[in-house]
């Protein structure tokens, strides 16, 4: 992995609770925002998983 | 890339505004974890650029 290792894991980003405050940010915008940051964080951590495979196999020698 | 794409890049996430409501998600609370999601963008991101390019030079047969 880079040097640096992500904050979050998309089980932290589903778990988390934000407090209320008067005119905060709208909750639907940020729990569409959200739904969708989760997946990203499926998407690109599945990308890293294949891509660390493929490595793999390339240094065994399979093509 | 994965057959899906990411929905956002860290720039999309940076440049994202949402709407106010009465009492909305906090303001602050939401401003650091963005910056933590954008970060991880980053890290996620480079991270599969790193990988891509090990596959790549392994293709090419470098070691």
């Amino acid at each position: 992995m880079d040097k640096k290792q992500a904050n979050f894991s998309a089980m932290d980003v589903h778990e988390m609770r934000f407090k209320r405050s008067f005119r905060g940010y709208n909750e639907d915008d940020i729990d569409n925002f959200i739904d969708k940051v989760i997946e990203d964080y499926g998407t690109l951590n599945r990308e890293i998983d294949r891509l660390k495979n493929e490595v793999d196999k390339l240094k065994k020698g399979y093509r």
